[in-house]
């Protein structure tokens, strides 16, 4: 199926159809927004919707065999199972929230799978104009869980167990890191871990495989680790994940069972 | 003393001085740093200092008779008084956290009070190259508080009644919201609720005045409320603050109590 194109030609088409989607993101990002609700917190902008298509568009031109997975489409079909096939695993606008409310931290993430692994990631935010691919050995060379900065998200479920393991994780955490930052894009995390801004990373309960299918392979490609965040191997299809560089994970895991 | 000074003159020279360090903290941010610490979690660079003297020195330069505050000139020789004088209060860098770990929420912040009353503010973000001045009626419109984006912080201390207290009240402001944003900025978080990007603000236990004497300015001049997230006046000596559009403030304040 793959057999004629390389990932670097797979990466530059992906490349392409994420900054024409970065495109219709940012000027979105500046108009009034006419705005569905999905649930009580989550929001599905016009953009989104016109993202997705043009991304998928984009990507079944040149590749019309290959396999799509989106976040609209998800939700709209239900869900598609993750096969050996090449798949596109698209979300066409991380940080709905943010984009909603205007707050910076937006992208489109782009991954594509073959034989269910990670073959090639783009993470673009049309915003501050950060295209994050494959970047060798940036993650941070941090070895101290104190001096590390974390970063995660409160999710979108309200229930009060969630919520309050939300809160009792985040405090437990306090005492040992420097501090906490919560930018609203499970993608533009990943790509801190890659690029170190971010030192550590986790989330639990994200929408699905599309908020970290690009951004996991962006993360591995700068050094940096990608794991579940109580221990266990990674699994794209189980919606909870942490990453950090090699050196803090042992000490973060650790942090994070107590 | 400021008899013969308009204020629009005090803005444009202190937008001169807000361009010029935010320069420094441009190229600085994208630069090895050698960091000092205060304290465990705090941090003071090179940067921090040198933006601190030359914001001062053009201050002082244009205005030789006025008074100033600044964060780190405080730290090293004890707490400035508020007087009436003219009072250029000054964080040269605020988010020296996300400055250290290249997180692009950083920002100098000038503020000028008159017999105590904040005047003239001025935050510029050198990596967006976003400049808040006077914004006119640009908070958001939200009415309702589950629709409403919250930023806070972690702050910087961490004995477990402080850290206990910041995570209950996330806790409970969860279940009220839509979500949770920690930029690491105070004054970049006051200038959210200015642009109508965060609908809501709190923080408990900031450094000093120099966090907000811009901030809550450029929020008022945007038609948004700063106040005291007990319900008292705001005060620039009592480092705690809120800050939302006019409908928001009582749901906001009520669901602070809780």
């Amino acid at each position: 199926m793959a057999d004629n194109v390389s990932v670097e030609e797979f990466l530059a088409t992906a490349v392409d159809a994420a900054k024409k989607a970065g495109e219709i993101i940012r000027k979105g990002f500046y108009q009034t927004k006419h705005v569905e609700h999905k649930g009580q917190v989550d929001l599905v902008t016009e953009t989104d919707k016109a993202c997705e298509d043009l991304v998928f568009n984009h990507l079944k031109l040149h590749y019309p065999s290959h396999k799509f997975i989106g976040e609209e489409t998800t939700a709209a079909y239900g869900t598609s199972e993750l096969t050996d096939e090449p798949t596109w695993i698209v979300d066409p606008l991380d940080g709905t929230t943010n984009f909603v409310h205007g707050f910076p931290f937006v992208c489109v993430s782009i991954g594509l799978t073959l034989g269910k692994v990670p073959t090639v990631g783009v993470v673009y935010n049309p915003l501050m104009d950060e295209l994050f691919t494959g970047i060798l050995g940036k993650v941070s060379s941090q070895t101290e869980l104190v001096k590390s900065l974390l970063a995660t998200e409160a999710g979108t479920k309200r229930d009060t167990p969630t919520v309050d393991a939300t809160t009792n994780r985040i405090n437990n955490l306090l005492f040992k890191v420097r501090s906490v930052r919560m930018s609203g894009s499970c993608a533009l995390n990943l790509c801190g871990i890659a690029c170190g801004r971010l030192d550590l990373f986790y989330e639990l309960g994200y929408g699905g495989p599309w908020d970290v299918a690009a951004g996991v392979l962006i993360v591995k490609e700068a050094g940096g680790l990608v794991y579940d965040p109580f221990g266990k191997d990674f699994d794209i299809t189980v919606p909870q994940v942490a990453a950090s560089n090699p050196f803090l994970k042992d000490a973060f895991l650790e942090a994070l069972q107590h």
